[in-house]
């Protein structure tokens, strides 16, 4: 399986798995998202990067309708923000935390 | 390595790998796009969904500034819809593509 594939199908399928788990089918929760986080991301350099706070703070960002529940979209909107992060520590900078559109919008 | 570990360096080592082969740095161009998806995506069932018009197609809608590269956060969003495609073809949904930022706005 190539690379990309492997990102793929890992990203539908750690959602579906936790999304579809109990509540609300095809959302993730705050208690579910913060499952995946906690099951999910192992790697001590990628963990560093996550908090219970951060999970609070997602969910605030990316729950645009205030239903407590976050959808496919968001999830991966979540994935990529960590992505970035782990990038711009690759390249040697450090990981600005999204603050909300704006910055993201502005971000190169 | 669990999976978004493997998802996040995944992404994070493909799109270092092809952006600082030649060309600018940091940046892919049209080229390196092409082969990331060429060589990074084997699946038949993901290879579907991808053509050489495809590409041309998200250079444009991806490339802002009209230089004829991406950066990081564009190839990332390259990557979700890919998986927003994959995601709906897994809940039987066809795959709509996407054609800009209104309706990636509005999906769900």
């Amino acid at each position: 399986m190539a690379r990309l594939d492997q990102v793929i199908t890992n990203i539908v399928d750690v959602f579906m798995e936790y999304a579809d788990d109990e509540g609300k089918k095809g959302q993730l929760n705050k208690e579910e998202l913060k499952k995946v986080l906690e099951k999910e991301i192992q790697s001590p350099e990628l963990k560093g990067n996550i908090n219970a706070d951060d999970v609070e703070e997602a969910m605030k960002l990316l729950d645009k309708n205030h239903d407590g529940e976050i959808n496919f979209r968001e999830f991966c909107r979540c994935v990529c923000d960590l992505a970035k992060c782990y990038y711009q520590k690759k390249k040697g900078k450090g990981c600005k935390k999204s603050k909300g559109k704006e910055q993201e919008d502005e971000e190169d």
